[in-house]
Order: C-alpha cells, then structure tokens, then sequence
C-alpha cells in the first residue's frame, strides 16, 4: 500500500485503492492549492528537487506544493551540469547522499528507470517526476484527479487518447492510472504514432469518428521531429467540439503548441489550466501521504 | 492608479502619485532592507523569479525582498534553457501556469515586449524585472528613489546622465520616472552613444563642463563592443569630483568595469552601493503595495 | 579567533582551540543535522550560495543547515553564467552586493583565493565552500569532526591519506586542520601524485604496508586524467579491511568512482556516508557561530 516512506516510482505500483486515497487527499488539498489557505502541515520538512532535466512547470508545482503546506525547499534546476554527475557518481550514491539532506525528494531524469536506481539508495521518499520515456506518476495522477472531480468517479467513462502514443510518457502514465477503473479507451493517432498493442482499446485514425461518443478527450503534443502532419489533423478547436457532449472535458499535460487552438480555451470544457492547480493538490496529497501526515 | 494586483510593465505606466507613494512605502521598508527588522506581512505569499536571461543582482534584490518581509521564492535562475520554452510554448501560457504557483511574479527577459506578454496570460501580479533594451523599471525606480532620499524631493533638481544613452535601457528608464518631476536633464555622451532624440535635455559631449552644475550624476556602464573610447573620457573619479558640487550624488546601476574609479567608493557623494539597498527597500515596497498590504 | 562575524577562508586560520570549538558546537546540532530536531535560532537571517563551480552536496549541505535551524537561502547554483560576472565586475564589487541581500556568504569557486577576494568586499562572513585547488576547509572540518567524534580526540592518532595527494585540495585541507593537532600522517600515493615537501609525515607506496597501523584511512578521489593506473592499487575493499583494525575508520569527501567497493559500505568501519550528516552538523555550528548565535 502507498503510505508513509512509499516512494512513487512507477504508474503501475498504484492500486485502486491507493488512486482514491489519493484524490481524497487531493480534493482536502484544493483549498491550499487554490490559494485560499495556507498551511503549516510540513513546517519542518525539506524537499529536494532533482531536475537532471529541467522542468520548470513540475519542478514549481513541487515546490509550490511544499511551501504552501509550510515545508521548505533545496532545489538543482539542472542536474545535468553537476559535479558528481560529471565525475561518474552512481545514482544510488547520489540517493543515499540527498536523503541525508532532505525529508522527500522529487526528480525528473532523461533516462527510464534513474529514479528507481536513485531511490535504491535513498532513506527517505523518492517521488517520479518523470524519468525518460518511461513513465510520469504525477501527470497521470492529476489528470485521473481532474476527471475524477468533474465526474465524481471514473468507472463506466470513455476516455480518448490523441497524440503521440507511442513515444509520449504521459499516455503511458494516463493508461496505468486509468486502467485501474472501468474505463473504455479509444486510441486516436498517426500511423507511426500508434499506442503500443499491449495497451488495450480501441483504435481509430480520425478524431471527428469518435468524438461524439467521448466523456474524456486526452491530448498530448507531437513533436514536429517525430510527425510532419500529413493528412491527420491533431488539431481541437471550436469546431471539432460542436459535435462532443455538452458534460465532455478536455485535457492536456501543457505546455501545447498547436494542438489545442486558443478558442478552446474559453470553452467551458477545457480544464488544461485547472488541471495544474489539480496538479499542486495531488502533489501536496503525495507529500502528505509519504511524509506521514495524511488521515 | 497602480496598487493592489497591478501589473509593473513600464516605466511609463506610473504617475507621480504612484511614484511618490512608492517613495513613501519604501522608506517604510528601509529598516527590513536594512537587516534591522524581519517582517511577517508576506507570510504565506509566494514570488515566482522567472530569469530568461540570468541576473545575480536584481534576482536576488527581489528574492530578498520577498523572503525579509516572510514570503517564499520559487526561482528558475536560466529560463533560457528550461523545457517549455525550448517547445515553444506562448508566453501567455508560461503566465497563466506561473500564475497559478505563486502570488506575484518578477520576470527578466531579453526581449524587449516579452514581460507584458506573459502578463496577458497571468492571473497574478507581474513586476517587469527588465525587458532586452525596452526598460528596466525597478532600477529607474530605486535610482529615482535614492535621489528623493537625499534632497527629500526630485523637483528642481538637475540630472546628468553619462554612458551609453543610446541602447542602454536603464537612462531610458530613469527618464520617463524622473520627468513626471520637475527635473533638469543633461545628457553627456560620445557620439553615437546619444540619447534619442525624443528625449527632452540638454546635450553635452564633455562631463567637466557641466560637473558643476549637477545635483546628480547618474553613471551607467558602456559596452566595450559598442564604443572604443577614442577621445571621450567616460571615468569618474576623484578629480572629476574636485568640481562637483558638495551635496552632488553619483549613482549607478553596477556593476562597473571601470567608468567609476575605485577611489571614489570612499567619497560621501558616492550612493551606489547604498542604493542596493535602496534597492530591496523599493522591491518590498512594491510587493507589499502589489499583494495588498500596502497602506 | 574564529567567531561572530569571522570570515572561514582557509583551513590554516582556525587555530586547535577554534577546531575544538566548532567540534563542541557542531556535536550539538547533531540532533538537527539528522532531522530529529528543528531549529529556529537562525530565523530571520539569509545565506547567500555563490556556486562558480556547481557542487549539489556542498551546496545543498550549506542550504540544508541554514534551513533547519530556521534560515532562508538565496542561492546561485551556477554563477559562472551569470552577467556580472561575464560583464566583468570584480570579485569585491560582488562581495560588497550580495553582502547587502544576505546574512551570511557560502562561496564555492573555481579559481584559488577567489573566495578571500569576494570577502573583502563583504559586510558579512563569507565561507569558504571550496576555492579551486587551494582549499576547502569546511571539507577538511567535517573530515576531523568525523575522526574527533570516533575516538573522542585527535591527539596520538596515526592517519593515513590515499589518492591524489598532490593536486586534491581535500588532503591539503585535511593536514592544514589535523596538524593542530598530535597526530602522525601517513602518506600513500603513486609517483607523480604524491604529498607535496612542505607537508610532514611518512610516505609510501602500497597501502598494504601500513594499513594495520592506521586509526584512519582518509580516501581521496584521483581523477583519470592525472593517473592511468598503472601498478599501483587505490581501490579500498573488504580483503584490505582485514588487515586493518577493528576500530580503524575509512572516510572519503565523496563522489566516489571506483576507488572505494561497494562491499565496504555495510563494513562498520565504513564513516563516508555517516560524513554527509556530520557536514550539516559542521556547517550549522559554523553558520551559527558567525551570525552570532554560538554558545
């Protein structure tokens, strides 16, 4: 069970137990998350952020997350660049080494499987913030979160998929996290940037097919480098929403380029901006949780 | 009027009643700047420090600012390399995410424009920590400040402006916060270093023919890629001073690389390095009068 | 004496009863250092981490001092990028500034007596976190403080130093601090890296001669690219532990490459990850001790 000393490596570790304690952690969260109230639950408390790539946007959620609960802050923007990592330090050494320093550590790596080799190491609670392309708990579990709290439970919805599904971390994170309901999945994507067989759901090339029949459409960005377009149009705008349900919500990881056009962003089924207050909510319920201080 | 939830985009945006509360406000503040006192009225309030071009000075003036009067800092020093911008994301989205970390916001950029375009996305308040050659309003602020202190007023006052007056953004700066006084300028600077002519002042070539005349010789740094020397004498020092008034002040941004001799730190008139102070005093003042807590 | 408002600039300034000193104070804050405890004696006051040169665990050991004794941090963890420094500012203008933001000063850099500059300017104690080759003292204090609290004094212990005694600063720390007191060095290093002259102690070339007679063995990194090897045998390892007494101690500064076996780690001997704790401990009695707060 995750609790007090979990680390949080992997999507796949959570169980649907563990996914509710954590959204009604969250939702007790909102108000900090939201400003409206500022706490002292972790006064005494050190985070270090290890960001071997940077990450602003993740990187302030954490901490933002700490502070606002009272807890404070050790922070490498960009680990990359360091000395140890330079002069050939092993991740665990590096784990054994920060624990010493800190209550909790989150970190975000280029490579898949260094947050579970710096977490062998470590004495305290490592938290995933994405590492390669592997996986990103937390993103999967704010986006689970956002749907969660728009419809009140996640069983019996349709969740569509659009973007890269074959190289995107998040996805894979939405997939692992999701799956743990009674959810039905639909695949929307490029040849060439379809979801791996092993996920399972069903598989389409045009969004417009579908669209009608969605409660959950989860956008991701393509990379320009891995697609050129072609005649598929990732493209959500005004239009391609005229056809969804008036209760559908839209999701996306941010930042987008393109993929969502900015008329969207008024529509009231766009809760990309929500989703990175839900965001410092989960993140304040997971600090919680494995620093022992959730009920 | 410029208070609570104002953005500081331009020097230009502030009106002498704003810049005389400002005046007051920081004064108030001189004692926390100073080290003398620890505050609490930020307590619980959040400063997000976004660098798209890195600062030592100013970034730490705000950070301490913030965390003097009990705030906290998220800090990304070289936005530069980070991620989101890298992928292209708007700046109105960074402001809209950033925003909904933290309570108010000082960003520095290297393009001219770029602090008010992600202000359009923020939800919070954002203070222009200096935008490429476009302005640099916490500095005019902290130079017209330093001044007010030591006449105890601006009208009447004559002030002279040596450097690059032509690309540098902080004369420009200095210009449009002084003139809402009644102020005398005198521009003294090589050819081809000029201030533009838009500028209202009187145009020297030669500091010692009007040294004497100065209540303030406001100094700043000449690019050495932009301007050889050649004839024109831009150094400060003691003999210049042998001329200048008593009660004349000599103020500059730093840091220096030359244009302000050592010998002069020792001479009374010499207000540079208290204005750092200063510094934090106007940036605390600003912070407060932005979240509210200005009286 | 080495107290409120003292520069800690270089190993050989602390005299035998300053070390003694900072070794009493440091004992204290063990309770903190190891997050039993958390302190408020240094609310209200800022340290400034001024990084040439990045360095996580002394930076972050630095930071996580001052922040559980209940300090802030202002911090850069990669100055060498910066603006001021690129446009050429001197090392004492920069002293001078941040003395103006921050209580107290930790500065790591690249170049030796870089750090003894900066603090010429400063208003406030700067510490020294590592100057280029020459030294790196509060390295050197955490060094002895780990060996003081083994055997309960200095005095009559036989330490033996292996690596790169000839460019490593940490050996030169060490002597410089453990000369104050009755001990016998024991130098073990290959040709061309071997203790320079002006130190005094017994040199030889295999470790395996002397390793039953030392109370310490004092691990150095040797970087690859001034040793290729060759002959001779830096890697510590269960086979030569046996040789070794039982209550001998092996500590090293870390990061290691190869040159102590992860099989040492569970040998109680072992002191190296201990020596991260008791460098928080070491940098709190030295923050609290030049802020004042020292008994």
């Amino acid at each position: 069970m995750f609790g007090h000393g979990s680390h949080l490596l992997s999507s796949k570790d959570l169980t649907r137990e563990d996914l509710e304690r954590i959204f009604e952690e969250a939702e007790k969260m909102l108000p900090y998350a939201r400003k409206e109230k500022f706490g002292d639950i972790l006064a005494g408390k050190v985070l270090a952020t290890l960001f071997y790539e940077p990450s602003t946007r993740t990187r302030f959620s954490f901490e933002a997350a700490m502070i606002r609960l009272g807890g404070q802050v050790i922070s490498n923007p960009e680990m990359v660049i360091t000395s140890s990592a330079a002069k050939g330090e092993s991740l665990k050494d590096t784990g054994e080494t920060v624990s010493r320093f800190a209550d909790v550590i989150a970190m975000r790596h280029f490579e898949a499987g260094a947050v579970a080799e710096l977490a062998k190491g470590s004495s305290v609670p490592v938290l995933n913030a994405g590492d390669g392309s592997a996986d990103h708990p937390t993103q999967g579990l704010l986006d689970a979160f956002t749907i969660w709290r728009e419809f009140g439970s996640l069983d019996g919805l349709t969740i569509g998929m659009m973007g890269d599904l074959k190289y995107g971390r998040v996805p894979h994170s939405q997939y692992e996290i999701l799956s743990k309901f009674g959810v039905k999945f639909v695949f929307i994507a490029a040849d060439g940037l379809e979801m791996p067989d092993k996920y399972e759901g069903e598989r389409v090339k045009d969004v417009s097919e579908v669209i009608s029949d969605l409660d959950v459409l989860a956008v991701t960005r393509v990379q320009k480098e891995r697609f050129d377009g072609g005649e598929f149009d990732y493209r959500v705008d005004s239009e391609l929403l005229k056809s969804a349900k008036e209760k559908m919500i839209v999701i996306h990881p941010l930042p987008r380029v393109g993929e969502l056009a900015e008329e969207v962003d008024a529509d009231s089924r766009a809760k990309y901006f929500d989703q990175i207050t839900n965001g410092v909510a989960v993140r304040m319920a997971l600090l919680r949780i494995v620093c022992g201080y959730g009920e």
